[in-house]
């Protein structure tokens, strides 16, 4: 950690913040420049020490050195974590597609739309049991009624089951239908629920709130990490910019920029992160282009029907045409698909 | 709605689209322009009728004409709302002022806090026993401890309380001790948590998340209001932008924005908006310059000691002179401070 | 144009408004809803209604339904625009790499870095002579000896070359030197150099302002092929948004989205998008795998002594291993590079 | 400057690093943490060095210690610049408020726009001769015709004059009719055009561009400065963000930020700030609340048939109310307005 002094500060302030430093169990270094005196503190535990100091008088700013996550980094962890459900396998080469509706609307629906992804190739079925919805007066989803269906479905075709789990006491109802418990953008943040899903042994698909840092991003993994469930899976689904044309800004060099501080893999989401149909397939192909271990995709038998997010989902035909486009840039680079 | 059909789209596109609007119970209008057909759809009921249309391949896109929320509408109730908790009054001409520490520390600290924020004329004592903190290893809060200490301080000082709730299955601990229950940015789309103090009587002060838009805040606010509880202050607590020399930016058009659509309150909360303490001051009183109904501010009595949140907390000398400073603005504008 | 009237409109003020409408010459269409009535406006000519109809007291709001722009859509011109230089082809399936300094330096530089990028397959040499730098105090270029060094790149290599131009009295001197002309992100709305530019037979390289939205991206374009200049390529260079973890976000949904829109080719600039040189070569492969019409990548001999940009620039081995995963993409996407 | 060295860097690669900062002229002091290695550079002279080395091999990040302005700087000058054309005072404890309409539009409007504003108690007159315009089909201003009507409106009324200058070339001629030159967002980095309005003897009004950082806006100050031209006026006019309620975001922070830092004078622009006539008085009044040296405002006898800009132009009743507001806040203040 450095602080930096503001211009003009005298002996005194400068030995103050030594003591200061050092009454915190750090090291303390004094450099003198020719404009500002800048102290490090060696031996930064990480945990808050920052904002401490930022606010004495004296001190005109504090630079972190190291990055304020520990067990998701690639430093405490070299190789690449890979997770598997049935068949769906994500990271160490392998691409693993999830894909189905946004919300799981009826059992038949719900079977088709898994019938018609697994035949595209798609390991994974995504849909909604329980929804959170912008508006109190949209569609919430059919809740325990929506699992058993998710669960027949993986029956019928051995598709691993991804859906969302919004509060703490429902994680031990999802659990039981799910392979995959997926944190919703909104709930990124949500400490409760994230500590609530480490605890159980699933794996957890994360998504990035729509203005996190990747270092909240990272932290927020951190929490699941840290109570032991060391399944964790970044999914970048977009951010929000300036940008209207599309519904949210997707931004690929997450990817690579991921890839190299966390051993953790990474799965794009370019429905939510277009918000338009016909966008998902060209952003499918350059997220894996990019490096990305899977995608996850909304696809409905009838769009036009649907009952949430029609506008970003594809057609079962569109999707088969994404994934060849996909398959043709994966195998091009190697990866497994 | 407004259904803008794609250039070139054929009188049996447009046909189906009528078809389509009148199952939903809507009645279509259509008006052929020079490049464009747009086909009116009147009946509107706000709940998602949008999005369905706009995933028909042939439609361009969907403009709605109404605003998303309801009850939190100036159409619904004209005249302002005004909460009270105790001496604090937000609303209808009164300004009423929180202020106090990030985080209950320790007995001393908060009871000291609370006399020195009285003095400087505040009326409500804000302070996190339950503390969302961006990394696992930072302070959580003293937690039920600290929510004693909160009500000790009230009963010495009169002060209302104000503190944060962070997951359904405290509410009902929370509300014991509080008299305004905060719900944290990081929460603003926790729907299961905005239904569980909706169904409390508490006043709810529900902060903007940082990157939600004015139908998102306002939609947030209506699932509270949708359970029954009308006491709602919305608090304006700033936006994530590109900007960095500020730790949020703090758009105080929100204020005069929200006032001409909403009935509800609307406070600010000059701390997190910039982050910086030497910042709060002047945007405390630009805030009621601008409109607002009330402050949130942190107060720390060592902010260089604070366990959280000390370079952006000011020093009871500074809250003095903030509230001062406010205060002159407030009476040259005709509200009582 | 759909003009929506406030809540509570008399009959009298719609009357205002049909009048007012007729008067612009366009035909008014009345729509009574429940809650609001909407006058839509026929005819509408893309030139400035809107804002004339949005300060009338008695409307909420004002939609535009045609897009502003009218030469660059696809509308207009249905067919890709291709353009070429020497070897350098952007367009119609040709993929064209743009590559080479941030600021020529010297001779010896731009000779070998020419003669690098062209071993790994680029067809254009980029090169500032005349340098946009945020700080006056910063290296500002070579001037026209940097120009006269890129002709003579151009000749020892047959590399088409691609250099900015600043401000309108440049443009007939740089001109003389380049095949191809580029507009800085700082200049994308500095109107008398897009008409000076549009008023010159040479190809434009138009690159997107950072916090340019695609009406007025395109509107930029505008301008230049308003004075009769149809050979433009738009450059998607990254946008500014929270993210700090890279220099600028790179959006790559642009490419599709404006594939359907304009007629003009694409081409992405990820080292500007990003600015962390290990980022650069994934996110070519992606742009390529997006749909991008070509690549425009910083390579200097020796970033660490790069006297601008060095963080961003390739070693030209990177850059090598950048074309080779750019070009299995291409390959396998069946477009020619 | 701080460099950080990446994590396993040995001490081959501290050495090389030392020996660069070296060969650069500074001092270097290694200083060895228990994760990292830093590297302290000593006499960084705030022109590009930083760039340089974070694109060496072994670094992680260059973190500097000085602001990259210089002239701008408090520092530099403690007391505050203050700035007068006739009766229009700005900085010092004065408020100086230009109103006027967006363009000027003919005889009769800018007379009678004069003549209101100055009713109302502005003592500048704002107006634009040359408009930059986002469409190539949009109205471009009067040009010369213009300057003309705004020298003749100043001749009756004693208003200054304030205008923008789109492009060098025309410096000379627009500074023959202004007071002071204004430099719109769009050309905030236009720097042949700041240069050349340095090299006059005006008052230049700098507008923040809508993406600009605090450092990248004061450089742009630097631009002009650096020319000898010492009269500036820094100009808030709102930033973009992915609010979309409001034309832009004015983040009055700025304000007391800026005061911190420069001894320049800052004058806010509610106008483009908000885009929507009904907030710009609230604003205006919480500009001044946060320390604003003056305002600058769109006013237009008859906003519903102005050329550009209607629907954030004030009446003249409407700009009345607002400056009785802002004169409210000011008082109370201590402000001279």
């Amino acid at each position: 950690m450095i602080v930096v002094m503001k211009s003009g500060s005298d002996d005194a302030a400068v030995q103050r913040m030594v003591s200061r430093i050092e009454s915190m169990g750090l090291k303390a270094h004094v450099i003198v420049g020719i404009e500002r005196t800048v102290v490090a503190a060696i031996g930064e535990k990480r945990n808050g020490e920052r904002q401490t100091l930022e606010s004495c008088e004296e001190v005109e700013k504090v630079v972190p050195i190291l990055a304020p996550y520990k067990v998701a980094s690639r430093e405490a962890k070299p190789e690449p974590t890979t997770v598997q459900a049935l068949d769906l396998k994500i990271g160490g080469g392998s691409i693993g597609v999830i894909a189905g509706p946004c919300s799981v609307e009826s059992e038949e629906q719900i079977l088709s739309s898994a019938a018609e992804v697994k035949a595209a190739g798609a390991k994974g079925l995504r849909g909604g049991a329980f929804k959170p919805r912008t508006s109190p007066y949209s569609f919430q989803g059919l809740k325990e009624e929506g699992l058993k269906l998710l669960a027949a479905a993986r029956d019928a075709t051995g598709l691993a089951v991804v859906t969302e789990v919004m509060t703490p006491h429902h994680v031990e109802l999802v659990s039981r239908y799910a392979d995959v418990l997926q944190i919703g953008a909104r709930n990124m943040q949500n400490y409760h629920l994230l500590q609530a899903v480490g605890e159980t042994g699933k794996i957890v698909l994360l998504k990035r709130g729509p203005c996190a840092t990747m270092d909240e991003f990272l932290l927020a993994a951190e929490y699941v990490l840290d109570q032991g469930n060391q399944q964790v899976v970044l999914c970048e689904r977009g951010i929000r910019t300036f940008e209207t044309h599309t519904r949210f800004t997707l931004p690929l060099a997450t990817v690579p920029y991921l890839k190299e501080r966390t051993h953790l893999p990474i799965v794009v989401d370019p429905s939510h992160g277009t918000g338009i149909a016909s966008l998902v397939p060209p952003m499918c192909a350059a997220a894996i282009a990019a490096g990305a271990d899977g995608l996850i995709v909304e696809v409905h038998p009838d769009p036009s029907n649907a009952m949430s997010d029609g506008a970003q989902s594809l057609t079962p035909d569109a999707f088969a045409q994404a994934m060849d486009l996909s398959r043709k840039v994966a195998v091009a680079l190697g990866y497994e698909m």
